[in-house]
């Protein structure tokens, strides 16, 4: 069994974490650290785990990780970077599900993030875990930065694209709606249920730190620089994202019938454990992916129009999160890439 | 006080009309039509409607209706247009808050709507009853066509843009997102709450039939032929759209500060008593608008980008359909425009 | 006009004061108090009152409240207290919607609220103001102590019953449910909506601070000690509070067919204005009275049963908070008793 | 494998049992109908399955379910009492979750579902399946009929009580609140998302089909008869069960301490795989067992009360429905009870 430690696992990312691992075949949980709540029962903060994981947080020492064969990081950015160093010096395999090493790009990190990064020698050394990009060279990563939940939605509806050069590279739109838990699992007026509840909105309108990363993905894929407009806006609903992507055919795109767009997605993802390209014209629902690590994606066109419209939706925790790092450990030992991962979602 | 009658009364916009127009000090509800079911007090329907609104659903008889001085229909498309010449018999003020007189082009009503249009001779003397936009029409009026509520959301964010020549007519996108009141009051398993709640998705991606009327109304404020991708959304809420609108700045519009732009928003909104240009950057919440009869827009434009991003929310059954065909009456009857519609939005 | 002073304006009674205020016809605000957003524009807050209060938050000093008529205290248990002996050096009526002075045995609400009283001397004064019960009182008060939210309801359901003596005075249940705004609007994880959504469950079961609230008053209409079991529950929605009432019939209630009490309860609240008894069998929603004054009551009894059953719905911001000291206001300045409450509740 | 049919697919419990028998090592889904959507593929009806049910619907016809090795109905009552003499003839055993055989007495059953009972000669052989009161009689039986969703929350709080005579036996209280999957997938005004949601209110509070049935499984604890006041409520959120009951205690009950009630109840369930006695004082929230066929109860008593109150939760669709019936079929089948059914309930 893999001994599993989890740091910072009183968010959702990580409750999220321990409902998972809890039913992972191969995978014991052996810590989870809160420095707050050290000694307290894990499931008295989380009822859900109730009967599953039954420890107590433990503080985030070192030496309570030092046994870890894999270690989570579930922590606020600028958390898994101060303590990576030391982390380092176990031999555990380290998979940050925070934005510490997502950027490549240290100075525009900082931008975003407003704080000297940590550890930058570290950031070459991560891979961006996202299987679908980076398959293999996550199988080899001691250092895994596990994309955000916005970003792996839009690049999976995105990268086929752009990879066979069917589109402008300028004038993308993304526009992506999450559920509150995204917001994260912190007292804040702004995600008070009578805040929240029965209001749509959209927020970070001027700019979000997930569209440079998001950039730097599409980027990668088309081999030239990317330009998006990302508005991300707030559901009253608790799990998921969905975001629907305008994509600008180019000569080349529009030359192609919309079966012809279908197959390229369809070859794209053949292979894909978790990424489901639906029928053309397909709706996909947030509820048809809750509590699961699936993608789903359909394409769509409107008459009289050049742009292709990419509907994606995933769950935020999930594929968005704590699933994703569990594909990424899969991956780095060697299991089967879908290894506890193969839960219907939850509907209704 | 002006005798009104509502003609199908019991879906949303119909209890929407009856709870405004029990609080409009110039109004007394005359007449509510259902036939199905006649005798029965509106208010055993309706328990929101108990001790204010105290009168029997009548049938959907000329006779009923023959006293009234305006008269509103609340029913599925169609009915209206059937009904239509028969009530041009009496003297009343007809508002029709269906989609039977929005299109000014027959032939489009007729292929969106699968159906031969039953009055096409009234289309012309129809008035689309946007204020905004026809307030002197309106005022004129026999017959009345109230706007949906997609485009009202749609078009007021996006008519001073046009009407200045600041942006592209096409590649222009709304990408909207309604509460579940916008599909009615009829049973249906997609409608269901447990097939609604706590998830999101995109529907009729492929044409809507609020498309045409829209591009109908920006082609208007133009002067060319506008085209837009339209995708609507369902949100698990109410009440409420929000439209995140996407505007291809021209070279003229990109000359243009935020400011000017702003600007060119507040000056052309600067006497309408129920738009409101919130300040650049704002972030607009349906609820901020909730039972009430305000648009609210915002401006923003994200760094690197030719696309100015225009925010609007208002309560789809006000603006969007009950309160905009009481600002006509209004308009109609020579009152104060803003009679009856004054109440604060409920939040939270 | 009335000019008006809300104290502790940023929570979810006081900006439901500010939205009833404002659309009072002999009301006008003249200060709203906050010490930490003095200076600020209270519709920056409360994005629905923008165009409607456009004033900026004051510091909740005595100056700012000097001119006004009417003072309301929206506050935290505590502050009230503390502030009232200035307050009674102006010339202002006191409204507190707190529980500061409800309870008018000082020890219990030592007790339960555990802080010594700051102005003990001041509870005799303070006339508890449910008008259903103390009109009169209330009319020549000084300082009015707003009924709490769950004691509203429960009250109204059960009187009629202890007045005539028809139910024994021990064993009484009341299963009450509440929206979310009633945990009001302060940062806290429990309220967040990722932990309220999509669940439901009881609280402060072992003993809550609204029970010899509850108490008090029966035991006042019944003339003897009333013994009450009171389970709080929480509901995913906003606003509103049902309460299920178990009144164990004695032999005097036993007695009466269900058509007496229903009578009962149509004499006991004929004259009120917000106070609906439905017809017998009837399933009050709490939407039914949503941004309304209004108290609905519907009685039933099961086959083989001795108990009678009461159910009891408010807006718990409005009959429950706001709207209740509104209609205590309107009494103490001789308006007519629902001046600027005749609001049509909103639904759907 | 075990080779399971399911005859009547398109409602919540049918999904649900198809969900959960998917992730089932024991099972492969042999037949799946509905007589409406024959040769439909499942997956197009229920997103959440694609990938993991890739069977079509076939007809109810005998000849699709002759190889079942087990047959479950997830029909409206009246179905599966129908068809059972057609399927006795097979060698599949018979799972009925509808309410067809749960009362023992015919007559009462007929007068509650207002039909003739369509095999009365069945009654007496089906086995009521609630294995932690029948559960050496379900592992015998061919015919189970599985409790319904209120009875179950229900008995599992009151029968620890009743057995040890610890309770009065009249004047018993459930107060109970369902999620809205609780009415089923079918079309109805009532069950529409904008007239469920941001509302709450009782039902049926003259008399539900659930009491008979609670009241003949609460008779056969106490073996004597058993008199209950029961009221469901609906609350707008999908899925769950909580019910709060109030049982009053009789002379011995009182004799005991909390501690010493709370010990009966843990040894009641000490080995019940899906039965959780949490600490006194605890508040379990539906959203603890979401997904799962756990049961939470707790405890708690208010100061000058001789009420016991006993708080327990369940997901209506799983330990209410058709988590039951599978863990019923394990029991059948002699499998480990809890196979297939170890799912950690997702939350948030």
């Amino acid at each position: 069994m893999i001994k599993a430690g989890i740091v910072g696992a009183t968010g959702y990312t990580g409750s999220e974490l321990l409902r998972m691992l809890a039913m992972h075949p191969e995978v014991s949980i052996h810590a989870v650290t809160s420095r707050s709540d050290a000694g307290k029962p894990v499931s008295s903060m989380f009822a859900n785990l109730r009967g599953f994981v039954d420890i107590p947080f433990c503080s985030p020492d070192p030496e309570s990780l030092v046994d870890c064969d894999v270690i989570f990081f579930a922590t606020p950015h600028g958390v898994a970077q101060a303590m990576m160093p030391s982390m380092l010096a176990t031999t555990a395999k380290l998979i940050d599900l925070s934005a510490d090493f997502r950027i490549k790009d240290q100075h525009v990190w900082e931008e975003w993030y407003q704080q000297a990064h940590a550890s930058p020698e570290l950031i070459d050394q991560a891979v961006y875990g996202l299987p679908e990009v980076n398959r293999d060279a996550i199988k080899k990563a001691r250092l895994i930065a596990c994309p955000g939940c916005y970003p792996t939605a839009i690049q999976l509806g995105f990268i086929p694209l752009l990879e066979q050069g069917l589109i402008a590279t300028r004038g993308l739109i993304a526009d992506a709606k999450s559920g509150v838990s995204g917001a994260g699992r912190k007292a804040s007026v702004s995600s008070l249920m009578a805040e929240c509840a029965d209001s749509f909105k959209a927020y970070a309108v001027s700019g979000h730190r997930h569209r440079p990363e998001i950039e730097q993905g599409l980027t990668q894929a088309a081999g030239e620089p990317v330009n998006l407009n990302f508005v991300p806006h707030l559901v009253p609903m608790i799990r998921g994202i969905e975001a629907t992507l305008y994509a600008p055919l180019n000569a080349k795109g529009l030359n192609k019938t919309m079966e012809a767009l279908q197959a390229v997605f369809e070859e794209r993802y053949a292979d894909e454990p978790f990424v489901d390209v639906m029928p053309l014209g397909s709706l996909p629902e947030t509820r048809s992916v809750k509590g699961s690590n699936i993608c789903r994606l359909a394409l769509h066109k409107q008459a009289n129009s050049d742009m292709l419209i990419v509907l994606s939706v995933i769950d935020n925790l999930v594929k968005g999160a704590s699933g994703q790092a569990i594909q990424a450990m899969n991956l780095m030992f060697d299991l089967d890439e879908a290894c506890g991962l193969s839960h219907v979602p939850l509907s209704p």
